[in-house]
């Protein structure tokens, strides 16, 4: 049985893209009171970009703080905050960042419909009614955020995403003008997230060609940008991205993923740099993919930290193994159906305690 | 001004995935009297896939004849056979076949919910109504019919296409296998067309880093198919095609399509062919694109027809000038805005005269 694989149906790409956003939100704002809600992280708080932003009398300008990723308590607090804004439903959510505050955007276009918390709904299919418009607007490049059909949150009891096609923008603008000014380390990480995932993906055991179309080009325009020098480098990067979002319709994610999983969820290791600490272990696995990874960190002079795990109790360690080894599509992929008997608790363990 | 592209936003992909079109279909067929209408090509008539189709109870077998490019009176006359056949709309209308069945279903489709005839509407945006449900399920590879939003006829006045958002499919199916089985010649030729149009888009002044990423991985793609040799290159096709289609988003096509266009027009050439046979008289615009052409052409053992152009009258010869002169983005994508400088009557009729 294939998948039956939903795409964002409406995208804009170009340098400069960001000037048309009124346009394409003024074909929404039809009937009375209707309403924009601008989610936006608040890195940018009194930045020329929020200054850019096309807000209109009604609309709201929701900052939203990702120093922690998204928690469904934090969710269910953003919404409670724009109902209390307005009783009347928004006619669209604009998300405004990299893939925390992207992630946030879906969560609330969807709990906006949807009634209970949104820690009812982390898992696949869950979701039963669709969000309200929502379109994507991407400050940083490489988490396939803007393309993928889950936004992932941290909720009481595990890290999962809101998988759906409900899930999925409606519209993602692709400016790559807007990747301009992003720390190095912060572009590095999340550019690497991207790579990895690529690796993981064409490595993987459910690959086919159209997961593999996606994954080769985006792996390709990963070199691109990080190994080599380009005047259009973000650009490259926005597609880098974007294609690589592409290439998991009939793939998965693999061993770092999961892995990084485990760090996110006890450590809050945010994402993109957790993926980094976990891939730098796992030559074993992806030897050709982590040789290349450590040229890219030697050519933009990264240094990862290290120990992140000496101190911590065998419980917390015994946590982050369960979280890590519950991501069973993710291993599949990895390393087959056997994986139960290659990835043992032990070497898992033994793995975190390296890190 | 960058275009807000929109794309097809349901895709499954994979060996087989036919099998899984009832489920697709089921989902669609609510309400009494639903029925879904079968656009198929009639190469296929008794043939086991005709038999394969999941046609239930009041559907239509809407078999049609592609021996020439749809013309705008055959739209018109299957939409009233639809109409006599059932005064109900259809749910849903499934075209199964190469880019002219595709077209014939992207047209119907659409004048099942517009007045009057498909020649008023060739051109940009003309449509008024979005079109009855539509899906494709391509059996050749490389036209780009599966992701594009034109439906290409030949109508009393002109060959172009009826251009909207609303022409778009809704979902394809894409499976490789429906590929076995193609005379070589009409693969090679309709391969061509994408290979052709992936050369025509990245040497163009209009790409940029989104047509780029996909044109380059479809002409790398082309390469493996036409070069190489891979027990998985009818998926590789299906995928050169489908990144071909959507590298034109950003881009155009350019001297070649606008030249074979003039040979379709007056000679009723089909387009496939037409574009290679066009292609061989370009080396001056697209001098590395023809030199692989060939080499395509000499392992595949193609030959191509010849002398044309012959005993045709000066006014014939005309009107494929001012055809194919006529399709100005073409050109200004190929040759940049001084273009009528350059390809000027004169160069085009001669060039015709040597086909």
């Amino acid at each position: 049985m294939y998948r039956n694989f939903s795409i964002v149906p409406k995208i804009m790409f170009g340098r400069g893209a960001f000037n048309q956003i009124a346009d394409i939100l003024n074909e929404r704002r039809i009937g009375e009171g209707a309403y924009m809600v601008f989610v936006i992280d608040d890195v940018f708080t009194d930045a020329p970009l929020e200054a850019r932003l096309p807000l209109e009398n009604g609309d709201m300008l929701l900052r939203v703080n990702v120093e922690d990723e998204p928690k469904t308590k934090y969710i269910d607090e953003l919404v409670e905050k724009i109902r209390a804004f307005n009783p009347k439903k928004p006619v669209g959510v604009i998300g405004i960042g990299g893939g925390s505050a992207m992630d946030i955007a879906k969560a609330v276009s969807l709990m906006l419909n949807n009634p209970g918390s949104s820690a009812d709904y982390q898992g696949w299919d869950l979701i039963k009614n669709p969000a309200v418009y929502h379109m994507a607007i991407p400050t940083l490049a490489g988490t396939g955020a803007e393309i993928s059909r889950t936004a992932i949150l941290t909720g009481p009891e595990k890290k999962l995403g809101i998988n759906s096609d409900y899930t999925l923008f409606d519209q993602i603008v692709l400016d790559p003008e807007l990747l301009v000014g992003v720390p190095k380390d912060q572009w590095f990480y999340t550019g690497m997230d991207c790579y990895i995932h690529d690796v993981e993906s064409l490595q993987g055991t459910f690959i086919n060609e159209f997961s593999r179309a996606y994954g080769e080009k985006s792996l390709e325009l990963c070199r691109e940008v990080f190994l080599g020098e380009h005047e259009d480098k973000d650009d490259k990067l926005m597609m880098a991205s974007y294609f690589g979002g592409m290439s998991i319709a009939y793939s998965q994610v693999g061993a770092c993923h999961a892995l990084s999983y485990g760090l996110s969820y006890v450590l809050g290791i945010h994402h993109g740099i957790g993926c980094c600490i976990t891939f730098d272990y796992l030559e074993d696995i992806y030897p050709e993919g982590v040789a290349e990874f450590r040229r890219m960190m030697e050519k933009h002079d990264i240094t990862l930290p290290r120990n992140l795990t000496k101190n911590m109790s065998e419980g917390d360690l015994e946590k982050m193994v369960t979280t890590a080894l519950g991501l069973v599509p993710l291993w599949e992929n990895c390393l087959g159906p056997d994986w139960r008997n290659i990835m043992t608790r032990e070497r898992t363990l033994e793995l975190y305690k390296r890190m």
